[in-house]
Parts: structure tokens; C-alpha cells; sequence
């Protein structure tokens, strides 16, 4: 997720479960259907039904797959050509590159120079080039002009698009399906936010199915961005880069086109401390053997901690991502998170 | 797994598909549909395309569940209420203690004195009696006597009755669902074998879609009881008793009931060394953000250390367990397992 792009351009008019379900017949053989796990033995601790939809099992390891494939499937035959461009240290670099090479584009991912090793490597093994770049000295849409306006590739952005904003919704129209099947509805859903777009999408695909529904975000502590931009009526920033182990929610600002979904579904906002969204990372590995990053269990972490009163409920929880580097886990277990 | 039972009584006449599709049937809407997962980075590795059941995530961390569940759902109403006990250290007696409070049946699982405190507790928790015994000095068949005899409590066993097999077969309905959705077939499967249950029962759902399947065990080097019984023709037990990090698969001999099925579907074993199996470990979680236990992925150990020739071929690979130690794991990723 990383950094949002300040692409400010108006969104498309209208943001709708009509978008979701287009996204979701488009992308759905390419991507994984995630399972939507129980977790018993967390439900009788907090005297909830907690069902947790696992998108660290998506392909290239997070929901951002989903977004970046559903605007690059709609890019016509000379745009696929000319390739795509991405901002990202992160997860949604990985997908772009990843979604480019299903569909043979080229794809430049423009990366700080101190990017973590893996996640550079990552997006090169999907064939992407690598632009860095000094974050202290340089601008990055500075270091990208070359590409998206010398090549004319196009810029994927990380949530603030429709597109990109529906196809992470896709996730939401699969817990619907999986909550029919098990005969539940859902009284709550919780993911984590930074620029809100696998929140807005998840958020409206299951409102348009459970009208009752709230909702509700995790933001990191201090860096509750979408909570503050919701109290003061309209998008407002951290006051502060974020420094928080959930490196995955560390943007400036919510989106152009998300926050108006926000406003709509009245989310809600639960900031999580570091030690929370750990304890959510902890869980999901004792509880679900899944292996999630801080930010990926954020929404978890807020739940365990008793944010919001779901007494009673059935709680839908998306741990959304699990690249996480395997020594800081290793750390972390060795700490006793898992205990 | 841990200990096959010593139960010898003749297996039902005949093992079958028609078993395997009639234990879905019973036990789908309580188990987790687990996912069916790409690894592109490893298929590029290895020259073939791998597709990971993921029975880690299935409640209580194995695919023992479905076996015990399936088995349980058939006891009359007088043996539900008398209850059911197992012998197990590990993940089958969790399994049984599951399944066994979702029907409202009593449950005594007989550990030994030195069973991991964790594996304890999760027995505990789901309610079950727990009643311990000093392997130095006791036999657990005395042991259990005053339950399975004195309060003819029904014996579940891990493996060795068609029930329990068709139970744990049901993934390979699961796959086989999957494949087709996908619009793939499947060259091979490969799956852990320590009494033979699950891979029998996997195996036969697989065989029975694709004619041309080739099916692999992954055993512990060493301690390929079923290899070696398939060389004699005849239930082979292990020389020794085994010692290995794959503790789910230390049986001393497959089963009565399991064998004859091996032996009909010509099953190839891999054997695994420690080493092998945990790179499985590290792989699954670099890979598929899975947690696996050593035993959970000695299958796909197997694979990645080319201990057949799959060049080419679409492979199913079960990773069939995650209960692992946190301690453990920790120490597995600080060792630079996943790198």
C-alpha cells in the first residue's frame, strides 16, 4: 500500500456493487477464493462469531492482486503495450507487476532505494523493471515522468480509482457467497485502512447484500487518517509521517474517490497501537496458521483488543495481507506473540 | 497421528469413491473448505505447476477432522451419548475432541504423560477428558480399558477404518472441484503418509477423476514403512522406533484397511529427510504465507528436492498440518528456512 498516489482527478460518478460484480466476472479465474476461516476458540473469548477472510493467501500475497488486475483487464490492446507504472514499496507493487505479467505488459515499479531486498526481488521475478530513487532528494512522479509520460505507460494507483477500488471489493463479494453457504449473515465487518480502498470496496459489496451492517476500519494510532477526515467532513492528513510497525498503512491521506464512499456507509474507526496489530499477527498464527504482516492483522488486533462492543455478533475480519520478512516473524514468535 | 491403532478386525468389504462422495456429503457444511493454492515462484523453480491444498487451515490444524468427524456423525444415538476416546499426542486427538463436541459426545483422549502442554490444552478446550499415561511403564490400550470397555465409549481410530479414511479423503472431493473450476487436470498428487488414511483416501477421490494420476507418499527417510511394505507385499512395520522432526508421521505401521489400497492404486513413496520436510516448512511460508508443521510439509519437501520427476506435470501437493510450536518455528525462520 505504502503511498497514495495524488492523482487528483474527479472519480468516475458513481461507486456501486454494480462495479464489485463486473470486477469480480473479470478477474475471478485469475485470482485465489480465499477461505473465510472460523476461529472457535478466539469466538469464546470475546463472545463473538468471528469468520476471518484470509487475503494473505492471495496471489502475490495480498488483496492489492485483485485491485491492479481489474484496471489492467480494461486497459485496450495499445495501452497493455505501452505497460503500466506503479509507485510502491510494498504489496501493491508486487501486484501490479504480477497482474502485468498475466497479461504480457510491460511494467515499471518505481521503488525507494531502501526498499526491502525481498520485495524488490519479488517485483523483478514478475519481469518488472525497477526504477529507485532517493526519497530524501528526489520526487518519485519526478523519477517516473520518463515512463508515464515519455512512454505513455500507464499509472496504476494503489486504491484512488475505481477500478482498482472495485476489484479489491471482489473479496467482499466472496465473503457474501461463503456467508450464504454457511447459512450466516453478518452483523459487522472489519479491515484495515489506509487510502480505503479494499474498505470501500469490501464495505459497500457486503452493505449492498446486508443492509444493516457496520462498519467499521483499523487505523494505526495517531495516524488515524480516515477518522479524522470523517470527523472534520472532508479528507485531511496525518499530521505526522506515520511511524508505525504496520508499514502497510502508512499513507498521508484516504482517496478522492474512497472517502465519499466512507461517508456514505458511515464507517466507523478503531486505531490500533503497534502492540495490538502484533497481537492480531499472534492470533492468526496460533488461531488460523496463517502467516499475516502487522498491517494484514490490524483489523484482527482491533477486534482482540475490544474496540468496538461486538458482543454477541458475527464479526467478519479481513487479515489482508502476509508479506511479512520472515526474521522480524521469527522475532516476534520468539517474544511470545503466538503464546 | 502420532500411534496407529492396533485394531485388527477386517475392514469393510470394499473402499471406494462412493464412500468418499457420501462422507462429503455428511461432513461439508462443518469443515473448512480449504484453498487450492498457486506457488508460480516455486513452479518456475522446479519446471512444473504445483497446486497446495492447504489442510493446515482445516479446524484444529489438520485434515484429522474431516476423518474423526465423519466417523462420528455416524454413531447411533446410545454410543453418541456414551462418547468416544482416542489415542493420540497430537493432531487426531484435537480432531476428535472437535468433532465430538459438535454432536454433544463425551470425549477421553489418552496422552502421553510428556504430550506438548499446547496440544493438552486444545484437547481440554474443546472439553474433552484428558487422561495421561507414563509410555515407560503403562500400555494406553490398559489404560483406555476402563472407558472404551468399562463406559464402551467407541474407539476412534486415526486411520485405520474406511469411515475414518473416507473422512479424511473428502479433500480430494475438494480438489478435484478445484482442478475443475480451474479447467486443470492433475498429473500427480503427492501427500504425507505415516498410517496411510489420508493419502488412501485423497488418492482414491483423485484416481477416480483422473485414470492417469501417478500418487506419491512423502514418508521419513528411514521410517517408509509404507514403501517397504509395498516392496514385500505385506504390512511392514518400521525397525525402529522413529526419530524425526516430522512427528505426525512416526506410526510404526500403516494400516489393514489403508494398505490394500496402496497396493490397488500402485502407489510410488518418496522418502524425506528432516532437512527435506522443513524446507517444505520454509517454502510454504515464503510462498503460500502458510504455517505447516515438518510432518505438514514433508509433501511438498518431497517435491521441491525432485524426488520424482515432474517435469511438465500439473501436481497436487497436501500440506496436510500446521500445529506447530511457536518456539520451534521461530527458531526454523531465524535459521533462514524461508530464504
Amino acid at each position: 500500500m505504502s503511498v497514495e498516489t495524488s492523482n487528483e482527478r474527479a472519480p468516475a460518478p458513481k461507486f456501486d456493487i454494480a462495479l464489485i460484480r463486473e470486477a469480480h466476472d473479470r478477474i475471478r479465474q485469475h485470482i485465489v477464493y480465499t477461505p473465510l476461516l472460523p476461529a472457535p476458540m478466539l469466538d469464546a473469548r470475546l463472545g463473538c462469531e468471528l469468520l476471518v477472510k484470509a487475503e494473505s493467501l492471495q496471489k502475490t500475497g495480498s488483496f492489492k492482486f485483485r485491485g491492479a488486475l481489474n484496471m489492467i483487464l480494461q486497459l485496450p490492446p495499445d495501452a497493455i503495450a505501452r505497460g503500466v507504472v506503479a509507485f510502491s514499496s510494498g504489496n501493491h507493487g508486487q501486484a501490479v507487476a504480477a497482474a502485468a505479467a498475466l497479461v504480457g505488459a510491460p511494467a515499471v515499479i518505481v521503488l525507494p532505494e531502501n526498499a526491502a531486498r525481498v520485495k524488490v526481488e519479488a517485483c523483478r521475478w514478475w519481469g518488472a523493471e525497477i526504477v529507485t530513487y532517493d526519497q530524501a532528494t528526489q520526487l518519485r512522479e519526478v523519477v517516473a515522468e520518463p515512463y508515464a509520460i515519455g512512454r505513455k505507460m500507464t499509472l496504476v494507483p494503489p486504491f484512488d480509482d475505481h477500478r482498482v477500488m472495485a476489484g479489491q471489493g471482489t473479496a467482499g463479494i466472496e465473503i457474501c457467497e461463503q456467508l450464504r453457504a454457511l447459512g450466516k449473515s453478518s452483523d459487522a465487518i472489519v479491515a484495515c485502512s489506509s487510502g480505503g480502498g479494499l474498505s470501500s470496496g469490501v464495505m459497500t459489496a457486503l452493505r449492498a447484500e446486508y443492509p444493516e451492517v457496520t462498519c467499521y476500519v483499523a487505523e494505526p494510532f495517531g495516524y488515524d487518517k480516515l477518522n479524522r477526515s470523517l470527523m472534520a467532513g472532508e479528507r485531511v492528513a496525518n499530521a505526522h509521517e506515520a511511524r508505525t510497525v504496520m508499514d502497510a498503512l502508512i499513507g498521508r491521506m484516504v482517496g478522492v474517490a474512497t472517502f465519499p464512499v466512507h461517508q456514505a456507509l458511515g464507517t466507523r474507526s478503531l486505531a490500533v497501537t503497534d502492540d495490538e496489530a502484533l497481537a492480531g499477527v499472534g492470533a492468526a498464527y496460533r488461531h488460523l496458521r496463517l502467516v499475516v504482516e502487522a498491517g494484514g492483522g490490524a483489523a484482527l488486533g482491533a477486534v482482540l483488543a475490544g474496540k468496538a462492543d461486538f458482543k454477541g455478533q458475527t464479526v467478519v475480519v479481513v487479515c489482508s495481507g502476509g508479506n511479512i520478512d520472515p526474521v522480524q516473524y521469527s522475532q516476534l514468535l520468539s517474544d511470545g506473540l503466538a503464546d
